[in-house]
């Protein structure tokens, strides 16, 4: 096993980009990652790519990212895991890189969700995240799915829409210093808690857009870093973790187990604890999402994340900041890209580069559940010391 | 690196299985391969899998897989790549465990073809397998994306129909051993040439059906390998590579590019070179496509594919033996499952337990070119010695 680095990270702004193709939005976030490499990179450096895209927008993924960028000569792989589809991508790459395979590769993440070119989006987010056969049948799309499991949490802990409101409050205000997020206003308690009803307990402002949007990495073994950059980001530790798919097997609401086993993972792999996270990028599909990862990802005890939030302990002063980059909730939610992006704002918060900067942050986790909350996908960061 | 096993191969029957869910025949198959290793093994043996699976029939591959087998507690990977999607499988769960990442692996490649949940595999194929925003509404599916390659054959070397026949002839002669296979019926040259014409120069008996199947592997560490089984087949080499994705980019038709690049990877990871290999399976999605492979893989000249099959040169007892399993062609082509399959008979050939046996095999090469010729995956295997 080798030493991997982040040596660039790039993002197209996220929103609804009705003018352009996810070839378009390909292209650009390339440039953009190429153009972060502190000492330059050639298209000819990149060895292998790492493809997370969830909905084949204009067909076979891994050959519509080929052409649009032209790197025709390397191998590429689209891998899929429902909204863990971003990190999944990381994971993979990091493992053979590590393991000796390549050297430099890219790993894209791109979502197109506003508009496709066969329409199929609409159908397909439902059908694809859950069991089609016996879930969806009985009503259990995404926020039906995740409410599930937030309210019981309110049931089991007593935590309060109130204190939901307050990550939207958040992430919100996170989002405004950034310049790729979809949203640039911000939100108040009440503003939350008058918005429509989605489902019980998710108003309208409790729930993250779906959005377009591209993000990229450049992972590089540690051996060739210094051609790259002086200020290079480890991967620390990669998890991933499952639980049922269907919500009759599942036993226990109120967390997301496969968080847990992501987490549990990625935190041995890095040598570290929950405690040791200066900075985290976290599944915000739902306002109540963010509460139960708190408690899935070990920041605090079981049933304490509405007081975590309410205490102000994931705010960019907090004790663990929690998406400075507005989150899926504001900066939006590209399936495949959402996991990307998170690593690109944590690669950004580690060397200090970061639009919501958190101060000497050492570690950085990125985060994602999804699914019908069956898939978690964690990753972990360091900064060169 | 560490050196790579497969420990263990099991398969299910394919065919139209209208009778099974896509569950039901995970359930089967694992149960096939656990049963497939010589000293046994406990499914916490098994640290991760990788699954390859293109239709999602029931919905969120990964979440599937490990519902349907009681693999909860292990992460998974959903990888696609098209009609490469089985090997591109076995590819990613080669790199992680020769990374030193995991010691024992599954890899799973099934695929529902004749019916689904939500019906939505009629139109998926078509869609996701090439660009649909400009290849599919200029009518370039399957058949005839693959056609204007063999009719550019044809054309500059004078590639007969009669000897595309003979790739038919030769798939259905030894599919009639293979107990796996969705035919088990022999044709001859008159027959296939008189088969309903499906598009030049493609007739019905030309074609392999859509099938529905699944297979699995096992992967082991060198260090491991001794626990499970006294006669390992080690994996030597693995490669994937790409070619444009639209047929108005491409410059020279009557070759596979993808297939070349994949193949040149894994013949140099392998250290070896074409003539090297004693028995392979290869992409016979139609069998002017079994013609250009020969030439591509290496097995001979350029332009002297059909000549290759007219000499014998691929039948069960001639230099090259080529799908002594019956191919796609006969056996069938479940998208997931083929690649994994191929690499299940390559297994079963060198370690003497084959139905079709190649005598004293030592190496083995499965290889897949899917999607709009756009994407190869190739697995080269080496018995003991």
């Amino acid at each position: 096993m080798r030493k991997v680095a982040v040596i660039g990270a790039g993002m197209i702004r996220f929103g609804e980009l009705l003018d352009k193709g996810i070839k378009e939005m390909l292209q650009e976030v390339y440039l953009n990652v190429n153009k972060s490499v502190d000492n330059g990179i050639d298209p000819s450096d990149i060895q292998a790519a790492w493809f997370g895209e969830y909905y084949e927008t204009d067909g076979m993924p891994a050959g519509v990212l080929a052409d649009s960028i032209g790197l025709l000569d390397i191998p590429i792989t689209r891998v899929e895991n429902a909204c863990a589809t971003g990190n999944e991508a990381v994971r993979n790459a990091f493992f053979a890189v590590s393991g000796g395979f390549y050297d430099v590769v890219l790993v894209v993440g791109a979502e197109k969700m506003r508009d496709s070119s066969t329409g199929a989006t609409l159908w397909k987010m439902p059908t694809k995240t859950r069991d089609i056969a016996w879930d969806f049948p009985v009503g259990i799309p995404g926020p039906g799915n995740f409410a599930l499991h937030v309210r019981r949490h309110m049931h089991e802990f007593g935590t309060t829409r109130e204190q939901m409101a307050l990550v939207a409050v958040k992430n919100h205000k996170n989002g405004m210093k950034e310049p790729h997020a979809q949203f640039h206003f911000e939100v108040t308690v009440e503003e939350v808690l008058k918005a429509p009803m989605v489902v019980y307990p998710f108003g309208l402002l409790d729930c993250c857009p779906q959005t377009d949007g591209a993000a990229a990495l450049i992972l590089c073994s540690e051996d060739k870093v210094d051609r790259f950059t002086k200020r290079p980001v480890w991967i620390a530790g990669v998890g991933n973790g499952l639980d049922y798919v269907m919500h009759a097997h599942k036993n226990f609401l109120p967390s997301f187990p496969a968080t847990v086993k992501a987490a549990k993972t990625a935190y041995k792999m890095a040598g570290i604890e929950p405690e040791d996270i200066d900075v985290a990028e976290i599944h915000d599909c739902f306002t109540g999402t963010e509460i139960i990862n708190y408690e899935d990802l070990g920041f605090c005890d079981r049933g304490q994340g509405g007081k975590f939030i309410e205490r102000g302990e994931s705010t960019i002063s907090g004790r663990i900041p929690c998406n400075p980059s507005g989150g899926l909730k504001c900066k939006g939610h590209p399936i495949g890209a959402t996991g990307v992006a998170q690593c690109c704002e944590i690669y950004w918060q580690l060397r200090g580069d970061a639009n919501n900067q958190v101060d000497g942050a050492l570690y950085g986790l990125a985060h994602n559940i999804g699914g019908p909350t069956a898939i978690s996908c964690v990753t972990i960061l360091r900064r060169s010391k």
